[in-house]
């Protein structure tokens, strides 16, 4: 029986203000400054939260960095503006906000109508008898209930609503401004009009060094380091293309009123890949590894259509089909997948939702989500985005440093083409300075033009004209050859493609997933983390806190820490069924108990988190066995085997 | 023979120009946003100066919070501007800084006077044919070389700016700028003068959220995220002290004008423990396991007498002796001790400096430095600092939220103390509504005033007088009693002690300490770094790359992998010895070669990095070995007896 099976872990509905007085309780996250009163948007991790979230960092540099040789960086957060100027943050790193005109607090424009006019629909539904639409659930940015009434809307103001909201996303803040005059949508917190929209960009904004003059801001994700190092990147990979840069490290956004927990924050842990790959062949290596992943994908034109249906194929059957653009896209994606549901994500809550057209930025060619569903809906946990080639080429354009590939070309390309060649002394007689215009022109003429210009010239002259001024040229001039050249290298952006992971809002998720209460004891709260990122792998329970238990106490843990698995005492001076359900909160998934037998015969037993069976055997090879638990290479079904079944009478219920 | 013992590594002297090409070409750092012409003070780290950095990273985790379950934190940089009012930071946190007059140019006053004066006093010395002096490496400040001109001064001269230099940290703003006018300190750039010294608060601030009105500063250093959480974290550990909390992460501070490489940077990794102790006892249970280690210490005393001599002692003497305040902070300065030398510095260049009394925050009962000496001179990498109850203090002040230690006592204590009993109604009506006032001053009463009192009213009378107001009060009014009483539980605000780790200037200085030429040929750099913190544990170098070898590639690194070694495959078009050079430039200390011998008889040869000493085995074996010596548990002479030297015809030289 694998570790749990026969548990039921749904017999209690999940409830967030249970699995929240737990992860405070715990202290896996609180409020930041929380003696201070607190900033919204803004938490620390305490001791199993930071735990969970260095075991997921190191899980993800495994599964990404290490696995694919990928070239980790460490780089700034704090940066110069001109930086992010180029980059495109300082223009349209914005959201619109609004100002109540009385009490002065701020809102998101977007949020606003969006709630306000969701909350009327809902009342609508009501009023008419409907139940709430399933679509609602999908509702990510929803952040804080707005209370319905049921008022009955005419049919038409309905679908002018309901249209509305589809388009949310397309509208700028002057029409924004308007919507809230057209339907009078005020504050709901204090039922004050709101006045005109304003752009509020999203990063935080300091000034390096003393003078003042030098305005930065912290970045608001880590792609920029990396294009900004792509000619070193590049250089230490042998100047081969395909390769990925990665790095992990915070990133920062000023948001306006945030209000979902750590889903919406201030400062946040990141994750980011970028993968650099030749726009002309954007196949993947190990694309065969992972063709038979199945997908759960919601495409652009499924939502198009108004639907959220998801379709269930493998990535192979995806990019075939074309429904995922390419394969190195498509390989990241199946990647994503298969880390989440490592670290313990429910596979049944996990979706992939490609962007729609209006909702990509400009530059991207393909972007998809890695979704999560949890209490606040479908939240983007990952995006995946082909990024073509915008960051390198508009850095490249603003330093005049060439971030481009050479590749030395297997066969050179043969390549025929027109070339002018002038009679200098002719021309430049006719022409004066003029004639470098003219060589000017001939430069960005295509073969066709030349070809024109070469039948013209035949038949006595053609006429070219620049700036207004008009150039009649003969043979004496020039003629049109047809020449071989020779191309030995070939040159050229590299196209992005950017997995980037939100570390938080991941973390968060899987506490949800992993949550659930005791069939006999709601209040019994269990955080099945899997192994390999619950903040502590063993306890150690000693009967009681006597001395003579600590030469095994010793033992045990010291044997447990050769083995690579990390451990902890409880000799704390209550039962051991307390300490074992305070462990429960804390997602440790194994259990062993010193008692006189420990001492007398070396026996220790074993208990599994989520079924509380228990095993019995031999100290070390109880070792042997959490060992081989902890790193995976054994599953609990297995250990039933090797270990007889305790049912001595302890207390750990 | 250990590894590299036999390998002569200082034929060629320490060459910084050298090392710092190695470090840029090989990409461990460079300037950020160097495409952009960059930012003093800002550095990314590439591939191998990431990877050292989290080995480093990963051993001071082993080392400190898993070695002794420290609680980890994770906390916010973006801070309110209230928490650093209440630290300090807001009013204090800053450096005086000067302006060149015509430029406007920033120049930081105390470097200013010290890098003049100590020219000035170098150019004398050259004047009267002297050597500099051995105490001018000490001078850990210096960033930028001011030309010397040999101008011999007046002795008395010399002797009043070596006592400037002496005093140097403990000028106010408005002293430093006399001391410009006074010895004619300018710009030594530019020869202008500089203008009064102004007061630069190093915190880089910004504002949180849209509506201006919340001021924030990035952290300058993690300590105040330990201190507010301190309620959590103790509750986290059952109520007990002493426990310690620990946090590995970003801080910023905005430094003037820095000029020291990774040494003075304006954003930075740093790793900070805070250990909470009962201030009544500052013992550890722990000490008898370093009381042992060796250290080389620079006492307050003798640098006051104007001495840098060394002391070496056991830590078990120096906090005997007094040298050291207690065992809590000695068994930390161990405890860095072994940690620095188990990731690589040169034991002989570490020091430990304890802060002279001007030095120290004003709050700090005793403070001692890491220092580790390189180019820079001997610079603090490590601060280890008593800091009382300062913090835990102010923050409980600011809030009105309690900090504090409750300890239930096995055996209360019993106390005898005077009390007065009054006789309300009688007091009452003699006195009215003074009544309070006096019950109010008999609160405050001390023992020995009791005491007089009780003597007073035996012989008539006592009169007490509290603001102005005068009352006599009579054996009528009240009695002086005897009681006793009985505490069950002590409240108490712990003390902190707090090592603060500056992770890139410790990178570096390993950086300095690993970093030397082979004999032959003084281009052939190396960097000797210790395998626990390598980038890279094993080179796999097939002898071409034909996909003959491609299985044996595989098996190779898969089979490393799984025992836990980070290797990395060269395949590259160049010779094997290139490809091992390369390689000792990144410090990666072992190499296998795959030929066709390898292919015929499973046979693989291994190449120790200093040494460049190859031996020869079966291939399952050599990985065996190899693992050994990854993780530390063999060394190269063990190697050597386990597997029969290889001197084949390989060009590995």
């Amino acid at each position: 029986m694998p570790a749990g099976e026969a548990v039921n872990k749904s017999v209690h509905p999940f409830d967030k203000d249970r699995l929240d007085a737990l992860l405070n309780r715990r202290f896996f996250f609180a409020p930041a400054f929380e003696i201070y009163n607190g900033v919204a948007g803004l938490y620390d991790y305490g001791p199993p939260g930071s735990s969970l979230q260095a075991n997921i960092i190191n899980e993800w540099r495994k599964h990404f960095v290490i696995e694919e040789h990928m070239l980790e960086l460490d780089t700034t957060i704090m940066t110069p503006s001109k930086v992010f100027e180029t980059s495109g943050h300082v223009a349209r790193f914005a959201d619109w906000m609004v100002k109540d005109t009385k009490t002065g607090e701020v809102l998101r424009a977007d949020h606003l109508v969006k709630g306000v006019l969701e909350a009327r629909l809902a009342g609508d539904r009501e009023a008419r008898g409907k139940a709430a639409q399933p679509e609602k659930e999908d509702d990510k940015k929803k952040k804080k209930k707005i209370k319905t009434t049921a008022v009955k809307l005419e049919d038409s103001v309905v679908a002018e609503y309901e249209s509305v909201l589809a388009q949310l996303d397309n509208y700028s803040g002057p029409e924004l401004g308007e919507l809230c005059r057209k339907y009078t949508i005020n504050n709901p917190d204090t039922g004050n009009e709101v006045g005109e929209p304003q752009q509020f960009n999203l990063m935080f904004k300091s000034s390096i060094g003393p003078t003042g003059h030098l305005p930065g801001f912290l970045r608001p994700e880590t792609a920029q380091g990396h294009f900004l190092n792509f000619s070193r990147l590049l250089e230490f990979n042998n100047g081969r293309v395909p390769f990925a840069s990665a790095h992990i490290g915070k990133s920062f956004r000023n948001e306006i009123s945030p209000r979902a927990g750590l889903m919406r924050v201030r400062e946040f842990t990141m994750a980011e890949i970028e993968h650099y790959v030749d726009p002309l062949d954007k196949s993947h290596e190990r694309f065969s590894e992972v063709k038979d992943v199945k997908m759960a994908l919601l495409d652009r034109n499924t939502q198009s259509g108004g639907h959220t249906t998801i379709s269930h194929m493998t990535i192979g059957e995806a990019v075939e089909k074309g429904v995922i653009a390419n394969e190195t896209l498509g390989y990241f994606l199946a990647r994503v997948k298969l880390f989440l549901l490592k670290i313990g994500i429910d596979e049944n809550r996990l979706r992939f939702r490609q962007h729609m057209g209006n909702e990509m930025a400009h530059y991207a060619t393909d972007c998809w989500d890695a979704e999560i569903q949890s209490s606040y809906g479908w939240v983007e946990c990952v995006g995946c985005a082909d990024r073509a080639a915008y960051d390198l080429s508009v850095h490249s354009e603003a330093t005049g440093h060439d971030l481009k590939v050479r590749q030395a070309l297997e066969e050179p390309i043969i390549e025929e083409k027109f070339v002018p060649e002038f009679n200098k002394k002719v021309t430049g007689k006719t022409f004066g300075k003029d004639f470098a215009i003219i060589q000017k022109v001939f430069e960005t003429l295509s073969e066709e033009q030349f070809a024109k210009i070469k039948g013209e010239l035949a038949q006595g002259g053609t006429t070219i004209s620049k700036d207004g001024k008009e150039f009649k040229l003969t043979a004496e001039h020039l003629s049109i050859e047809r020449k071989t050249f020779k191309k030995n290298v070939r040159e050229f952006t590299p196209n992005v493609i950017e997995p980037s992971f939100g570390l938080g809002r991941i973390l968060y998720s899987l506490l949800e997933h992993s949550f659930w209460s005791r069939e006999q004891d709601v209040e019994r709260g269990v955080l099945s983390l899997p192994p390999v990122v619950a903040p502590t792998k063993v306890l150690i329970v000693p009967i009681s806190a006597k001395s003579e238990f600590s030469p095994l106490l010793q033992e045990v843990s010291s044997k447990l820490r050769k083995g690579g698995v990390y451990s902890r005492v409880d000799d704390s001076n209550t039962s051991i069924g307390r300490r074992y359900a305070r462990n429960d909160e804390l997602g440790t998934p194994f259990g062993v108990t010193l008692d006189f037998a420990s001492v007398k015969n070396r026996t220790m037993t074993l208990r599994e988190r989520d079924s509380t069976d228990q095993l019995i055997g031999d100290i070390d090879e109880v070792i042997s066995v959490v060992t081989d638990l902890v790193q995976g290479t054994m599953d609990w079904a297995e250990a039933c085997k090797r270990l007889p079944a305790y049912d001595g009478v302890q207390a750990v219920d």
